[in-house]
């Protein structure tokens, strides 16, 4: 692990910086979470352009970004719901561009551009808006508690299964995708995940979100997120590349940084709401 | 011509039934729009196939379908709109499903199935939304005139691109996806849906749509219809297929007959949604 020390400066400015976005409030966690979505999407598309899909991304991303951008005008109080929808709209816009380009396999090239939205954009507008509406009574408030709790789960459980699955890893879980995942590691993630559930329920009182609430959430992040992480080396593998980009020295691009985020935020929403946590 | 008789006669008995499920009121529309998403989906991924891209239709289109049928259960009022966030984990099933199946390129694999699953479906929801939205009170209420006044803007819109196509047809309107198609057939698809959107603003008087929406609605289904034609034209010679299917003898698939319903009718969704009339 020869680049140890530099893993752990970029984890510590990366990790200042989310933490700052966070604690800075609802314009600054806005910010992040559009930063995200810019960067995941490109790299997505990076992706894609390795497997032979051709698009334009000077007009897929910053009609997704727009997308997106409605709903944290949404979060933020500027527009109402119901102008949301506009943004059902763009996939086809997409499909009727693709007319004019005249490129070979025009379907597998809409899919991908939709895909890439479905991909990088639903998880961090599901996590947005479960992150805006807890604690919120008709007016969207941000939940810093919930989003801090959120990311500590997941470094919790990314760590736990870093040195579980270097001390007692043997047994794999998926060879053929992930050769150095295992099943140590994974409980060993498991393990601290809850540990971490326990702790921020016990020091960090939130109003809605009770002890059951935190373990359910870390449950979801380890499981889905272990999916995240799979579904992405899939992805990756498809396609021939190592790491997402590199945007993060040592620690690849954001999809390789967020791809538990990714999976596991559309599960814990839907947990809030089949609860009556949110809305 | 030598099918017309057989063309005519699908036409009428296609007609009758799409028309009957309308008069027969919520119901029976509710069964038609699940017929034409089922079938949709079906020869969306008959094409996908034929593009060498792989999936478990048997787990892709019944995952579609129990999305679909969330909106519907909430249009016809038993579930309430929170449910409906329900499906935003269904493309990360996928992912995940696409996991365990080991195939060459999951990416485009996940990407086709969801690809299907926002052609087919988004417009049908949208269709179905708008209909039920347009006259009711927090209630919804399908609203038949609107519906019926759809159907017969497209179907004027057709016969007078038709008629109009072969009697004065001589500029290409875009040769290399669909080279029977004139500019001279669109205008008369376009006088023909506009004589139509009069017609019904003065004979069959609706509560919240005026003459003016009318008229833009019969626009924005010739002009998004035509796209949408051209879309389907182009995946179908990017697969190298004639028709989506032989559902309608004389009349290809169910993504034939409904071309341009699937496009037009997120765009009508999102007119009537700015004009404030409905939500």
């Amino acid at each position: 692990v020869k680049d140890l020390p530099k893993r752990i400066i970029t984890a510590l400015v990366f990790g200042v910086i989310v933490i700052g976005s966070v604690l800075g409030g609802q314009y600054t966690f806005s910010l992040l979470v559009t930063a995200i979505a810019i960067f995941g999407l490109k790299e997505f598309y990076g992706f894609c352009k390795l497997n032979n899909n051709s698009f334009n991304s000077g007009w897929i991303v910053p009609l997704g970004v727009t997308a997106f951008l409605l709903f944290i005008a949404y979060f933020n109080g500027l527009i109402s719901a119901r102008y949301l929808f506009v943004a059902t709209v763009f996939p086809f816009l997409v499909m009727i561009t693709e007319l004019y380009r005249n490129k070979n396999n025009p379907l597998n090239n809409i899919s991908a551009a939709i895909m890439g939205w479905v991909y990088v954009l639903i998880p961090l507008i599901l996590w947005g808006w479960s992150a805006f509406s807890l604690n919120s009574e008709g007016v969207f408030i941000l939940d810093k508690k919930y989003i801090l709790g959120y990311l500590v789960v997941i470094w919790c459980s990314d760590t736990g299964a870093y040195f579980s699955g270097i001390t007692f890893g043997k047994s794999k879980l998926f060879e053929r995708i992930s050769p150095k995942k295992t099943w140590e590691g994974l409980i060993g993630g498991l393990v601290l995940a809850v540990v971490a559930a326990v702790v921020i329920d016990k020091y960090a009182y939130h109003s809605v979100l009770d002890l059951t609430d935190w373990i359910v959430i870390a449950v979801i992040i380890v499981v889905a997120g272990t999916f995240g992480d799979l579904i992405e080396s899939m992805m990756k593998r498809s396609v021939g590349v190592k790491d997402s980009g590199n945007l993060l020295p040592g620690h690849g691009g954001i999809l390789d940084r967020f791809d538990s985020l990714f999976i596991s935020a559309p599960f814990v929403f839907v947990y809030l709401l089949i609860t009556g946590r949110i809305f």
